[in-house]
């Protein structure tokens, strides 16, 4: 098999041990830690052309490309990520990695607890937040030797990784993408959250986070908890075209088995999630999104916190997300602008709700490849303004 | 303890009983039925002046007044229903129904079983439909020999009663006043109502529905159904003013108790819900509700679905209602007015998102009391619009 001109082909993740103890936020501390990478691209001599990519709720480091010849699906954003493509892997060095807390391969729930025989973290797993995932990511950007990266960009809890980056580390990026995401979540956001929690949280094969070792698995409450995600990440109207009132059978059945192509859709969405997923590593994502507020310490002005970000931004949502809409985006957006900082910002039409920044869409992709720059060092295009 | 002055005061239900079959639309017969009701208001000589409730979701028969002296809560509608009220029991004989396959009173899967040794129903209610329901409250309008009611009202799921009562039954009323509601879900709504069902379905003490009999109750499936409902039930907005990220105790605590206070609020509706409603029911209910789309025999016209009412209509929506928004009322309003049919609507400027419909908003119950007319057998208020 051969994969296409615009695909990076065949990509091995690396594994990069950090023995060092890690203070995380909620006062523990991780006595060591281990993250998944994968890069792809080269890094060029003054390694300059770096660019990281942060995971949203359920992603990980396989951002592109594929493990084997028979792999059928592709990394979770190879629409952008490629020869050629928005994040064009002929100028730029890619480097995504899984957060710890996750559940594909970095240390989380699943992870030998050196502290207990080596036994699985289960629910021992500290609560990681936003900020503990950006010191793991200066830690390996020290170890990759990038001083400063040309780029952090991230989509929906990603967008908030590369946000707090900008905040906390102003002098080790130059450009921050945040797409599709927030500046902290709303009353409403973290009520679907507590929802899809308590799904797990109350199915009696959680067994307080242990069921690993009750050669168990919530796996209906992490069908739940995925359901009831879903339809935070699709817009009504994308619900309505793609599915519709429309029946499976093409009649009332007057039961509890499918009857509208919708619960089709979600039922199957939900139980495939729950087949790859950790139910203690969901808990942890939805936490740290709860959590996520970077004007917190700075008196609840996002103003002030964005006040020493040296960085040029491009801020990115999507007419349909109502999980994080447009006006949330502004709210990041305007404050950079009465910070009189460098921001470019579209609201892009498109229906796919909050999923839409996975998809190719032209005008997203174009948007994101001309601030990343035709050539690397170059400023981003003049087409982008910036507030006075 | 007195009750305020336009409080219906102390009532007391009344059930009726029907002992003819019951063809319903699944195509099962309920060999027998009965129904609770309340009235509040006196019926005049000519029977004139009834108004017929109809209840959502969640409802019942017990709309308005105490049922005794030490009752801490009125009826559901207690704001719009008494003496002097919107709909003033001076003037109208109003008769509140639970309907069938609910849990209070009325024939429902908690009730005796005839035809399996007056064994609780459970799982073998069979699914009913609004029409179902506008056909039993038929059955009652003759008993109480109501040949025309003045108006039938009713908010969300009541007000897919009303409506369906227009096209079915359209010499039977004067008046139809549908509150929030919608002429059929959306793939969105049908998806969160599949969600609450699931996580009834899956819940192991289910049983398969038999929960009654094996002394069990599906309490974490209901909590899970009657949160993710809440979300749907308030505005962002109103969750923001309500909540907003407020914490409980001051702080992150970095576990899995309540720390948001929206988390703490959500937890309490599900569990106090779980206490007094009957799981079986809850999924009767969704059922109706997407069932519902009087369209469907009208080649999917509601245009020719609502060509031969003879009533005129009140449609009232809110601003913030995202369940039903107001874009839903006003393809009712908008079918109505291509078939030249007397329409007043209004989209109320408020808050509570769907639970609109249960706060008296001076502009809505002002709206709904002018609709329902000064006097009984005036036209409604001159201030309302017919279309030409």
């Amino acid at each position: 098999m051969s994969f296409a001109s615009d695909s990076v082909g065949i990509v091995t993740p690396q594994k990069y041990s950090f023995e060092q103890p890690l203070q995380l936020e909620c006062g523990r501390v991780l006595p060591r830690f281990e993250l998944m990478v994968e890069t792809y691209g080269e890094l060029n001599e003054t390694k300059s052309n770096a660019i990281l990519i942060c995971h949203a709720l359920s992603g990980h480091h396989h951002a592109a490309g594929y493990h084997h010849e028979d792999d059928k699906k592709p990394g979770w954003w190879d629409a952008c990520i490629g020869p050629n493509k928005a994040i064009d892997t002929n100028k730029f060095f890619v480097v995504a990695v899984n957060n710890i807390g996750g559940c594909h391969g970095s240390t989380g729930p699943t992870s030998p607890n050196p502290e207990n025989d080596n036994l699985p973290y289960g629910p021992d797993f500290p609560l990681v937040t936003v900020r503990d995932w950006v010191n793991t990511h200066i830690l390996l950007s020290d170890r990759l030797e990038i001083e400063k990266w040309y780029a952090i960009v991230g989509g929906s809890l990603g967008g908030m990784q590369a946000l707090q980056w900008s905040i906390d580390y102003p002098d080790r990026l130059e450009r921050c993408a945040i797409i599709a995401s927030a500046p902290k979540l709303s009353a409403q956001n973290i009520a679907f959250n507590e929802v899809a929690r308590q799904s797990i949280l109350s199915d009696p094969d959680f067994h307080q986070g242990y069921y690993l070792s009750k050669d168990s698995y919530p796996r209906r409450g992490l069908i739940l908890a995925r359901m009831v995600g879903h339809i935070t990440y699709l817009s009504e109207e994308a619900m309505k075209q793609k599915f519709g009132r429309d029946l499976k059978s093409g009649k009332f059945m007057y039961g509890f088995d499918v009857e509208f192509q919708v619960e089709s859709y979600l039922r199957y969405q939900g139980e495939r999630f729950s087949r790859n997923f950790d139910a203690n590593t969901y808990l942890i994502m939805t936490k740290a999104l709860d959590y996520f507020d970077p004007s917190r310490e700075y008196e609840s002005s996002l103003t002030k916190a964005l006040a020493n970000t040296k960085c040029r931004f491009l801020v990115i949502s999507f007419t349909t997300d109502w999980r994080f809409s447009p006006q949330r985006s502004e709210e990041i957006v305007n404050a950079l602008i009465t910070n009189h900082k460098p921001v470019s910002y579209l609201d892009i039409d498109a229906e796919q709700g909050h999923d839409s920044f996975l998809f190719p869409i032209p005008l997203y992709v174009n948007t994101l490849r001309a601030f990343l720059g035709g050539e690397a060092h170059l400023r981003s295009a003049s087409t982008f303004q910036e507030p006075k």
